[in-house]
């Protein structure tokens, strides 16, 4: 085996986005000689088809609600207030290019070297870099495949006309009449987006419930808010095929009906993106769910080749994929040993309206785990919604342990509701127990403070 | 001493807001005889004059941003939108009414007596009750006074041209020019709502910065941001005069300025409201400060005779009144020994805009109890802000422990800052740790995900 020092790189990272950025930066903080390849956009998905472009077009939904809200509180508007899309997607699109710079600008004031190319794993040190410029190798010490994932769509009769979640936000025209298949949290924000911007939206899954995976009580009460806004939920169907017509797509489903859109949404799941990249050459296999099988240094079969992210069988999520980054510096680079991720605790939102987040177990999950638990749930109209008129409702709830007193769970759909949930996270992630929450005092008025005053069990 | 089942009521309270109802009512449900005297609207200030119009005012000031920072998202507003005053002061009374309502139904169902009348106390366990109708004694084991704070305006040439805060939420019409006295929160969170409603509005303080006590780094950050709103700040400055004019009212300052407005707010403080309680006779006197002495059982020098809240020496905020209701009826209807409350963590929100919430200790404080400190700061534009366009910053700021790693305190200015620290609170009152937080993953993307990311230290 050959010394380090007869590598080019110390490590070579495989994909820009925020897990493989954020592991070169930190790697060459300490001193290693890092360079970096992508072949499309930098910051990944996150920032150019994921977390960031959906918070936006999220904002740009609510202001929906929020001129009809503002009616009570004395605003009064002429004439309604008029949506349009190129617009928003037109602004999106200079702030992501903002964002790309700002990566660009990161890496290298961090010394990484950057390879605007499509990147294969030749042997454990070797990669081969090609663009439409030419083709080169790079010989590195470790490599990091950070190649993240990509949306999968299901074959069936007519599946060439539907976009997937990367393509939704640059439509070419605002569609009045929206259609989304799937179940999971990207079908769900969708859902709320559109219809929120105005189209009449439809949901179509094939299960009895979306957000699978979810407390089941957070479930029902986002099918309830959300079928309230005016989202057309159909469960327990499917697509059976897709027609184009004059006017639109004629989509018909499993029990007959027929719905014309303008615009269907396949959201049904996102595949680990190895296609292409040598690794099964190099005997590294993906596992039954696609996934790049690693240990806890992150490390494949093959120990100088690493692997984070969406592409490891961990929660698909840029905080998890930043802490994965600085926890693999931290053995690789810095020799360090430090805890594992706790995985358990990770918090996470859905920007569907209202927005859910949720830290630690399920209600179920919980009656699994633990012999006794207490539930505490409360359901309440919002202060800003005594004079909106909306029915919006707000559920909040808590899972405790009953023989330790520590909170396993916490949940809320409501507004903001991952900006609450993050100092929850905190606590709940300390193990803080019931009593912890109750001995804080509220911040009065806000609904965060109904989290520190449940004094009512719900149920056991 | 008679025996308590000679008295008529175990315990009368006198004064239903917050922390009286709520003692009344958890007094009732252990089984004691209880009354309680009212004499002007039940709820107190928080339902009346304080938290809950305030929030609905400071939601109706918002939405004018929202207009504004619309336009980025693809939101077209033909003609802008227009206030009207009357519907917001006319939906703002009926929400109030239904929360009197409440309160009414609250207390009944609690078996409670009410009395609408004035109350003084005669002797240690005599109250004599006089309303319109009649006048009648009523005898107690225990009497509670908890009639909380009142406005307070000093004495100058014009000074009976202000109005105070309790008046303001009811202005016959709109100040177009508005002016407010005061350097406390109540000064700050009206200066945002008539800005916000579209006032040009004018902030006079005697003092060199607004909102004493709180970390000096959000005071200065709070008067940043709410210049940029355009609220016009005039600091270690005093009104000399204010004389009635034909169109409105020129006010005077000690520099000379005279300002032309509509309405003046004097929020230069608030005075426990222990005029005519007939305590005097009994001994019972109010310190420097004009507050009750009570011991850690809310005990004045006559034991029988309690008080609590805005009427005694802690913070005056509904959850402490509400807190130490709990605290008083678990000491003395269900003879349990609580720990006592711990003031020193209680956090709490100001409803200027942007909004400021905090828990724990300042930058300041922190550096006169503790060796060695280490402070992390952030400041950033929102997501939104972004599309927006708006100029508005967040600022985030833990204050943590050098030697034992524990977060003292924590600090944020913008929006919903209330909501966020909730549940920081929580980990805070806890005494978690700096490491405790970094151990937390973030909420993608939100606001508050920055304060499980401080990474950078800012200083010692």
């Amino acid at each position: 085996m050959a010394d380090a020092a007869s590598y080019e790189y110390d490590l070579f990272v495989i994909g820009a986005g925020s897990g493989g950025v954020r592991a070169a930066r930190m790697a060459a903080a300490e001193g290693a000689r890092v360079g970096i390849a992508e072949d499309r956009y930098l910051g990944g998905t996150c920032v150019n088809v994921g977390c960031v472009p959906k918070k936006l077009y999220s904002y740009a939904a609510n202001f929906h609600d929020s001129f009809d809200d503002a009616a009570g509180f004395g605003w009064e508007l002429e004439t309604p207030a008029r949506f349009d899309w190129p617009t928003l997607r037109e602004n999106k699109k200079g702030e992501i290019k903002r964002l790309n710079g700002i990566y660009q600008r990161l890496l290298e004031n961090a010394g990484v070297a950057l390879y605007h190319a499509r990147a294969t794993v030749v042997d454990q040190h070797t990669v081969m870099l090609v663009s439409d410029q030419d083709e080169q190798y790079v010989s590195a010490a470790k490599i990091l495949v950070a190649t993240g994932g990509w949306p999968w769509v299901p074959d069936f009769p007519g599946c060439e006309h539907v976009v997937d979640s990367n393509q939704v936000f640059d439509l070419e025209t605002f569609p009045e009449r929206f259609l989304v298949l799937g179940g999971g949290y990207i079908a769900v924000e969708f859902a709320s987006i559109f219809s929120g911007l105005g189209s009449e939206t439809h949901l179509i899954y094939r299960r009895d419930l979306f957000l699978r995976g979810f407390d089941h009580e957070v479930r029902e009460f986002t099918r309830d808010e959300m079928q309230r806004k005016g989202v057309n939920l159909h469960f327990n169907v499917n697509i059976v095929q897709i027609e184009k017509g004059r006017n639109g797509y004629r989509v018909t489903l499993t029990d007959g009906e027929v719905i014309e859109v303008d615009t269907v949404l396949a959201a049904t799941g996102r595949h680990a993106n190895v296609e292409g990249l040598g690794l099964d050459t190099l005997g590294i296999t993906p596992d039954a769910q696609g996934k790049v099988p690693v240990n806890e240094r992150f490390e494949t079969v093959v120990p100088s080749i690493l692997a984070l992210g969406d592409l490891i069988d961990t929660p698909e999520l840029t905080p998890v994929a930043l802490a994965e980054a600085m926890q693999l510096v931290d053995i690789h680079f810095k020799s360090a040993t430090p805890p594992p991720l706790d995985y358990a605790s990770v918090p996470t939102a859905v920007f569907c309206h209202p927005n859910i987040a949720t830290v630690g177990l399920s209600e179920e999950e919980a009656r699994e785990a633990h012999d006794s638990i207490r539930v505490y749930s409360t359901d309440f109209r919002a202060m800003k919604h005594t004079l909106s008129g909306s029915g919006e409702r707000t559920l909040m709830k808590l899972v405790v342990d009953d023989a330790s007193d520590v909170v396993l769970g916490a949940h809320m759909v409501g507004e903001d509701a991952g900006e609450l949930i993050q100092g929850i996270a905190i606590a709940v992630g300390a193990g803080l127990t019931k009593a912890d929450f109750d001995r804080t005092v509220g911040i009065h008025p806000t609904s965060a403070e109904e989290f520190v005053t449940l004094r009512t069990l719900s149920r056991r």
